[in-house]
């Protein structure tokens, strides 16, 4: 199974049950929508999945779950960085014994390397590898993996694409230029769903989107869309996922926002380990009232009863506004104000 | 005039004699180029024209001079911000007796400036300027202006658009989304040529590029075969532009690359007003040599008598390495190695 | 004249009069009144100055008035930064005409500078002025000058010191590491009167700090207590200080919060050329009664008739509910809630 | 054992065997030599330890080695960080088995996450926690605890401290008299060394230094003077340090200086998880034996038998020369040049 990764690929939230652990139930429930609705491939250990937060065993759970419940229906990325070079390694093993299509490992995180450090960790698992890799660029959480290493990077034939999720364009051509000469089988992969046509457009092969996992049926119409040479219709979808995007991106701390938002799709993904404060509660209870306004206008679930207040486009004051609007509210419903 | 703003307009560079001072034949005579090859329109004072360098009298002549020789063929954008509100709309009032078709006001630079207080200043402009005003986002040397800002700005008739250069295209999307219902007549231009297709692909009207101040041929080509709906060859030009663009912003502080370039085009443009220590003199010899060749790639100029090496794509250590190599080739000229 | 610079310089405010010009009047009262409280020298055109919102003409004349006030009684620090070089060398033949001591170069701002730039800019500079030169580092507003780049220009005669705003006590230690042994009279001003006490016992000579010129006597004991090697004295009135320096600094888009605790000394500074939002207008007279508060407490001015709130220390969020306390009474106060 | 915290902690590297296992044998024989050279506690699993380098057993591991060989002689302030709350806790409550006096937990990472939430997240270990707790701070790669957020969870009596590693004294103080009012037993730790005395000065208790694991009878010997009011002796000690740190923690991606330097001082730390390149290679034989030079000016180890080139003082543009000199000797040696 040695297909070029394209298309677009979820990288799933995990669902927890009451105690905080796995519910397996919910996952595969919830992978086996996912695939109904057309995503081209999941993607267990992303960020959106919060792998950072599972312990080793955990990842290795998830992964298998998943590769069990897709049972080759569509190929799997699995996020497969641990502690060290060592043990991704032994991960990398794992995930290919379980029929995973690649691996995804992020660049190194908390200390933040230089490109050269960045670059002796990735060759010593592109050269020891058992699986396809793909490398993980996230500045905003990782060290940065420039243009040259990847260049450097892709002389190893282990690596096979890139999942990039700086929103940079101008960095994805710079990619481009620079490693397909020599390499046409490359995978290029944008972690930015705000901009997935424009970023089909210079020449990616798809994309990793926090947003397939709340609208799978609509990510893949837009990339459909956009396959299809129908631009004009594929902007117009773009522009609309484009506040779906942004309330969920900005509205919480990540994932948070997203987590609201599978919920509404009739998913019970639970508490993230990541508690939240009192204030937090509250926010988030306002939030989901807004993420389910703005699904609604999609079609693809039920407005609340109460109604929905008008919005006003992609503007975060407004937005702001309308969440206070929303707080106090619901603090009135609870005979606080 | 009220015409709407659309196109590529040139943030052009201004010739310098051995004085140090404005070159106003030389300027003349490349006004005159520039319209020739078929750029849209003019944008004296821009950050590429080093306004910061002028003298408040010097900033004068030069909108001047640029008014006088565009001669109503093409529109002149003026950058008219100087040290404060009263003396911003001295300008603006000079700036439309001259005949500019609106000026462009850069945020408040210096002092970072909260977004209340960008709005406060900007609000001031808007409803006491005689002439157009278009706001210019610049986050990398300037208060950035974010998008409640610009809605709560668009109120204003007297706003007519912005200039951004943050090469963001997800926020170029949400500008829109914010703006565009109340204002369909506002106009989006970018600053950031290495997308400019992608960005006309969102719905931005045109562009100021420093780019398309040494090659305005292809820049007006580029977005010629945009808007006919030739994507593909728009894109392998953009990704051809993309390596001038790269080097002539990355290989020198900006913008010198763009005034090495320019010099290649067949004008002299001297010695900027920032000095170069002797070490970036010889750098900036070699990186002439290496502009001379990618210029001579798109068939524009000759190339050095000498060859050129082969290039390795936008790849930026390979650019030092070629540069590293040229000043070793400089020096030995020079009998200093 | 030329003794070293030392001691607390004060890098003053502008009074402006109600149509925004420069009010003579007030500022040679002003000046007069630092000079009684004991400071050391005067810095006209400093950031706290705001000397961007200023013409050059304007530039000159305020150097010229505060020459002229301060009558060699103590040394004038003029900022002498202009458009270009050239423009800048103007100025510091101009200033040392009026009697200044030395200058103040910032390093080149807009634009960001690598430290080859600075050093060529800087060196032009160094080598053609008339007057003492010191720098003026002040990296979130200017291009960074970096320890090497001081070094290599302590080796021209004519710049004399640095003045460093970056607030980074170790980045102070290595600057005097890397010049002093080259350079023992070599001058280091901290413009971070936040740690004024521990810069000086790592050998800083003192600061330009925007807090003397609102408590001039209390800076100057607490240099004096430091000096005298009373450090537990010093330590306590830092301390106390720190608040009204956060205050000032964090509390309005600066200087602002300078120019509301200026007033409260009894002078009439007027409006900023930067102007206010209607909501800044607002939290200004809350930030007024505050800063009235906090001032009260060190005993240079009466509390407010209506009393001052318990504060908790140097802590932000608990300014914030302060001063939304404070805005709700001003409401109150206009009806408006 | 309710001691306050206050001293020089050791945040101590882990030696690996040639497998790149724990050498468990050689930290004994480390945590010996530290103990005897005076260091006031011991600080496992910190950054400089690399924990997130070790998995979760290896982490408990360090730590049950560390608590046996201290055997009470010094407190052990154990990193406890681990994926989640839950995970977090069961850690704390095996370290306080093992006799820990306290642990460390550092801000969630990876995630950059709103005051709010690492609220949330330390109120959870806050309030479940069987052992004291110091917060970790170091902003640089994890997300920032604010003064607020510090003083809001300085109301539970299980946080004892915090340690700070931004180097910020304005920070310092500013967390001081927020919380030192209400909670005079909270102990301050400052993780910038380069810096120490003046921390010592504003009132922080001590520090948790990579620097102390390197040359402990040098960072004791500097507290020793500074708590004896000895503040001139102590400052020339704090210059010469500044030079060892700077060439530690700049030279080479942290904390792969402290290794090189470690070594040094006679334990076989062998190589870091992080692997290297072959240039870095060459890099860090350079870097080692320039560090030989400074530890052997300190007089606690010998000079190369080569000897030493003159030293500029602390200045990276000479130390990067310095390095390329030996670079170039390295490669002479073993004739590639």
């Amino acid at each position: 199974m040695t297909s070029r990764l394209e298309g677009i690929f979820t990288p799933h939230l995990v669902p927890l049950d009451a105690r905080g652990q796995i519910d397996e139930d919910e996952l595969r429930r919830y992978i086996e929508w996912l695939i109904d609705r057309g995503v081209h491939g999941l993607y267990p250990n992303g960020s959106t999945g919060e792998f950072t937060r599972f312990t080793p065993d955990e990842r290795r759970r998830i992964v298998r779950v998943v590769c069990e419940q897709a049972r080759g229906r569509v190929p799997v990325l699995a996020g497969a960085a641990e502690a060290n070079v060592v043990e991704t390694l032994k991960a990398c093993e794992t995930y290919a014994a379980y029929g995973a299509r690649a691996v995804a490992i992020v660049s190194p995180f908390y200390y933040k390397l230089s490109p050269e450090s960045v670059y002796a960790y990735f060759r010593e698992i592109a050269t020891q590898s058992v699986i396809d890799v793909t490398l993980y660029n996230i500045p905003m959480f990782a060290s940065p993996i420039d243009v040259p290493t990847i260049r450097r990077l892709a002389d190893f034939p282990r690596v096979i694409g890139i999942k990039d999720s700086s929103g940079d364009l101008a960095f994805m051509m710079r990619m481009i230029a620079a490693v397909r000469p020599a390499r046409p089988d490359f995978t290029f992969l944008t972690g930015w769903e705000a901009i997935l046509v424009p970023m089909l457009l210079v020449g990616c092969d798809g994309g990793t989107h926090a947003t397939s996992g709340i609208v799978p049926e609509l990510t893949r119409q837009l990339y459909d869309l956009t396959r299809a040479g129908h631009l004009d219709q594929a902007m117009r979808l773009q522009y609309r996922l484009l506040e779906l995007f942004d309330t969920m991106l900005y509205s919480a701390d990540f994932p948070e926002g997203f987590r609201a938002a599978a919920d509404l799709r009739g998913f019970a993904f639970g508490d993230s380990r990541q508690p939240l404060s009192d204030a937090q509660r509250i926010d988030r209870s306002a939030l989901a009232r807004l993420l389910q306004c703005i699904l609604a206008d999609f079609g693809v679930i039920d407005a609340p009863a109460a109604g929905c207040a008008p919005r006003a486009g992609n503007l975060q004051r407004d937005k702001v506004a309308q969440i206070a609007h929303e707080v106090i509210q619901t603090l009135r419903e609870r005979g606080v104000v």
